[in-house]
């Protein structure tokens, strides 16, 4: 089959791999029917994630058809079509039996394209099959279905829930990327009085104005000031940084209010300043947090019943030969305009045959 | 009277100030009978707290005995024993209708010794009385009472409650003082599995072992290590930071288990570095606060049944009279092995008179 290999720091390509088979009995093998990049795969082609070796299949996010099942697999069964969620979970450890699969000791957590071969091919081994992957209600569009499997359950679990964003509260998002955008439209299901976004690019603003942000400030406009002046000095209720460099970060510890909340979403490189000698007083909690997709399930009836607008976030869409051009879309965002860009659907490039042997 | 006055950096004196007298209807004049230092007059004194001006009388902490009430006052009368809670609360704001009367901003919160005359002294007026004093029940010592005045409710809301401490955790307190000992007995409240101190003294460890600590770690004997080794590597469930240096809060974070909770008690005066580039995907929760003396009812009910040990705390005790000694004893721990100085009691200096006119 197909597949986007990290070839070393710079460097990918869609080249021929072997297919991909069952090794453990919970395995499934999924054909990927969409797909899509995450800020994360261009943070490996940087070289930024060292764990990941070269020769590794990128990408965490899928849908697509189970195509084989190990002998242990009882959830799913050939022909479903399916989420392949970007953590996945042995349902066995501790973390897993506490909700908390993002840290799941027994071989899950986040693996696919990362620590085994991932989701940007035509195929792909899905371990722990009965608990990492969802079924896909009719109905729902799997290119909408795929920003399920990483972007959303993130910007809610990471930012919504460890925000613990309430009605009436004053919520700053910073960073309007996919991530910010998918925190915006989360945070609207527990009826904030007010959603500011911050970002530096006016094309993101724009869309997170559609989404439901009520004020936006862009670089240059103070977004400090305007937090402040909405909110009678004091500051916001809940700020979710979904950016990952220590200059927004301690922006959005100087703009929560006194018993306020930060959720950092971002993925972070270096450390930042946590400047203690204002903040040990002011009665703030601040969050960190990888995503565990346990509220996957409920993400998806949400899609499926129309109460999760997505239509903003995909800006292009490739068939999936047109791996490598997508990568180049995506990593030129500034230039592109590109938010998330998505690949597969009715220009797939079919493959008839389900795989019986080799390698994954 | 007499009360002990901030002159400026590194200069304090029991001396005469004008009696103190009611300003205003919610106001009490309350006889200290029993008042302790606090590691934050220290700080006043080396001039860290800037906006303590030269003439405050210093002081946050004191159980005594009410002399006059204002117009308004209803909860307490003359005669009554009460604790002055080193937070005062108008009760009408936005925080104090949450409880959190740390952040009161009706003209309480932290001011006794800070922003208006404090308890180090032979009278002392109370704002807000009726929600800022609490009668002591009979049958509890004034110098018992008069640890709840901060320290007990600092550690049991800012670092027990903040580090949500369940049974069966694993909690490590790093900094044996007066707070850290304060968070262990509070801590074991909870029936945490497992307590883990770490201080620099080795008598402090040695209080910290009397008080319920099942382990300790002196400088050298690499706490962090110690902690690995008791829970299989993962970390502590709870670690409190009740030093308040960026070093001590760095390797809090440093100590935590992925999914944990560092609770930072610690007053700091300089930024720590927050390692987000490891702590992004750890799902940590970080909180910091100013006591509210929400749970001060509650902690006296605890100490009037007997539940909170408190007789390691108080190591010193001297005659109100010698406020200065005290200063010296409690400003050179590390010599004379002070852990809490108390002053008033059998010996303090007799005042017959109520005041009645003067400013305070």
């Amino acid at each position: 089959m197909k597949a986007l290999v990290f070839q070393g720091t710079g460097r990918v390509a869609w080249q021929d791999v072997p297919d991909p088979a069952v090794k453990d009995a919970a395995d499934a093998i999924v054909r990927v029917d969409a797909v899509t990049l995450c800020g994360t795969d261009l943070h490996i082609v940087k070289g930024d994630v060292p764990e990941v070796e070269p020769g590794r299949v990128l990408g965490h996010e899928a849908v697509g058809t189970v195509m084989e099942t190990g002998g242990d697999v009882r959830a799913v069964r050939p022909g479903d079509r399916v989420l392949i969620s970007c953590i996945s979970s042995c349902g066995r450890c501790r973390f897993c039996r506490e909700q908390r699969y993002g840290q799941c000791r027994g071989g899950g957590g986040w693996v696919l394209g990362h620590l085994i071969d991932g989701t940007q091919a035509e195929y792909v081994r899905v371990p722990f099959a009965d608990l990492s992957v969802h079924p896909v209600p009719s109905g729902v569009d799997s290119f909408d279905a795929v920003l399920l499997a990483d972007i959303f359950p993130t910007a809610y679990e990471v930012g919504v829930l460890n925000g613990a964003v309430r009605p009436g509260d004053t919520v700053v998002v910073v960073g309007a990327g996919p991530i910010g955008l998918a925190a915006i439209t989360t945070a609207r299901l527990y009826s904030p009085g007010r959603i500011i976004a911050v970002d530096l690019d006016e094309s993101r603003l724009s869309a997170a104005r559609r989404l439901g942000a009520d004020a936006t400030a862009a670089a240059g406009e103070e977004p400090e000031q305007l937090v402040a002046d909405l909110t009678d000095g004091l500051g916001a209720d809940v700020v979710m940084e979904a950016v990952g460099v220590p200059q927004t970060f301690e922006m959005c510890t100087r703009m929560v209010r006194p018993g306020g909340r930060v959720a950092n979403i971002g993925v972070h490189g270096k450390p930042a300043a946590l400047h203690l000698e204002d903040l040990w007083i002011k009665d703030v909690t601040l969050t960190t947090g990888l995503v565990d997709t346990s509220s996957t399930p409920m993400l998806l009836r949400m899609m499926a019943a129309g109460r999760l607008p997505t239509a903003e976030l995909v800006t292009h869409r490739f068939e999936l030969g047109q791996m490598e051009e997508a990568y180049d879309v995506f990593g030129s965002a500034a230039r592109t305009g590109a938010i998330k860009v998505a690949l597969g659907g009715p220009q797939h490039t079919a493959v008839d045959t389900a795989p019986a042997t080799g390698t994954g």
